[in-house]
């Protein structure tokens, strides 16, 4: 059985959009086990009155008092909330009652307790937070940090391209992945003194498939199967691309809605733009791994609903299928073992 | 007249772009003056014959016999490349020759060149590249700094602050320009240190209407007059847009020609597709500006065509009427007076 927490209270819609998702991964996939954490009276009034014995020993439910509200300070959520339902589900994790969790909660808190809860894995300094892509091609691209970490130093970067390179060949499937740098295209200033310096250490080492710097036009361009940064730009960068979406909507609305012509055309087009809406809808690509903790913490969209939170809970039992965090360690190791000849050498 | 100097020879078609764009500003507005700088005999060869009696003294060829190639090394154009377009077109500038100057070169040579050529106005560290933003509501959104700095400190970005919000009063015609600072999500991390001690000195600043902090989902919402940002940061968000724009465009191109309903809907939808690819183009919003020298430098796409082009012609005559060096002046010393005091009484 694959094991996994949710934090059932998480999110905007709390309930609303965690219970449909659970019970359709549960009708779905009879190898699931699922450990709904949260409120237990809240819970139990939305699960079907058959629930025991329609999913027997593939759902429990376990009791937590408190919630951790979408604006709490992470500060507040880790002293005074240690019986929330995030917190609760963290320390499922790491008693290892489950192997995954889920939560679509407060990010800052999830993070802070996340990191104090489950600790980094040995070798790596700072978890960061990684997520696929959509590019135009068909290739697979993982971007990381996303937003765990600000002043990434060379050293975390050199980690966090490790951990994506072990990621693209365990969950992307591919042989040999392509590892670039995020950085800007002036030359003369051509990136700040952490990203030259990771450059550096990137091209010395063997463990990663280092294929030079990718500017953010080409972000969702397939070209790079791994891309690194620091979490305050890959944050900008990912928020970003959500608001040039909602920008590009409003332009087609617009358009579409300007004249007779134009909405006759909408009309006619209904079914095309409808598919449209579908593959732009951010929700689709739901789902981000916190990775380099001794456990996987993945991170659902706030806003998600069921059927978007439900890409959140595969991703999870996709890291617990491929073993990531056992391939992560090895990888971390190969690493470590790297660079402390490469000191020697030098 | 309002006299700019244009380097002829910049950008990825060179005289195909300039000279068409150039000719087009001379016919519309009878008091502009343009020092065409570059080969005097490739500029000739375009110009139609009757130039000199047309645009009588209205139109000057300033020759230069070097061109700085997009891919040149920064330090390569500064030291090689003395009598290149981009470089005499800076003298010009300098001397007082002319007010403004525009060009679609090589942006690192250009920053590097204009810093040195021009040298910083005083109070300010460092020159920044300032555009507007396409939004979608009605309002007016300036973004500051886009490339031309990386590892700004408090400091820097207090004083782009500034410079966004003189631009936004004199450019944008806002009363009172509401600035904030980019900033990321997640609680716990709320910004890195530099964008913590900014938004610290902001709120003490009576020269600027500090708002807050924004996030990449909002840069195209209209909510801020002014958006204020480190260069790589800056330069990150506006190519990660680009890069949105184009994957989209190809999600589009996808769902229009996938069946026969679809390539219908776009016969249809011809009409409204081609506006909003228009309305896309990000050449339409061509033109940055870089603020913080003594003399105010247009940059243009690399890739702009002869349309694209004018608009940062334009760009460069509204400085030029609105005195816009005389207006950062001023500003800056009111800030430069205000932060005396404030150190005074700490």
């Amino acid at each position: 059985l694959i094991r996994i927490a949710v934090d059932m209270m998480g999110g905007d819609h709390g309930l609303k959009t965690t219970i449909p998702a659970c019970l359709n991964l549960l009708d779905k996939r009879a190898d699931v086990f699922i450990e709904m954490v949260g409120l237990p009276d809240a819970i139990l009034s939305k699960l079907p009155a058959d629930w025991e014995s329609k999913y027997k020993n593939r759902l429990n439910i376990r009791a937590a008092t408190q919630i951790v509200e979408m604006d709490d300070a992470p500060s507040i959520a880790m002293r005074a909330k240690k019986d929330s339902s995030m917190r609760v589900m963290l320390n499922c994790l790491k008693q290892e009652a489950v192997d995954v969790c889920v939560s679509a909660g407060n990010t800052g808190a999830l993070m802070a307790m996340s990191r104090f809860v489950l600790k980094s894995l040995p070798g790596i300094d700072r978890p960061a937070f990684l997520s696929p892509l959509p590019v135009v091609t068909d290739d697979v691209t993982y971007m990381l940090d996303l937003g765990a970490n600000v002043d990434s130093s060379a050293n975390h970067l050199l980690q966090f391209a490790l951990m994506g390179s072990v990621w693209a060949k365990g969950v992307g499937q591919i042989a040999n992945p392509k590892v670039c740098l995020l950085n800007i295209g002036a030359e003369e200033i051509k990136g700040n003194q952490q990203v030259k310096e990771a450059a550096a250490r990137l091209q010395e080492s063997s463990c990663i498939n280092y294929d030079g710097y990718i500017e953010g036009d080409e972000l969702y361009s397939g070209k790079a199967n791994v891309i690194v940064c620091d979490g305050f730009v890959g944050n900008v960068a990912l928020k970003t691309s959500e608001g040039v979406g909602r920008l590009i909507r409003q332009i087609m609305r617009e358009e579409f809605t300007r004249n007779t012509w134009g909405k006759v055309s909408s009309l006619i087009s209904y079914p095309v733009l409808k598919q449209l809406r579908h593959r732009l809808d951010p929700r689709g690509y739901n789902g981000a791994s916190l990775v380099g903790l001794r456990r996987i913490v993945v991170k659902s969209h706030g806003g998600a609903d069921a059927h978007s939170f439900g890409f959140a809970l595969n991703e999870a039992i996709l890291c617990c299928e491929l073993n990531m965090i056992e391939k992560l360690s090895l990888g971390i190791n190969q690493l470590m073992e790297e660079q402390q000849q490469l000191d020697v050498s030098e």
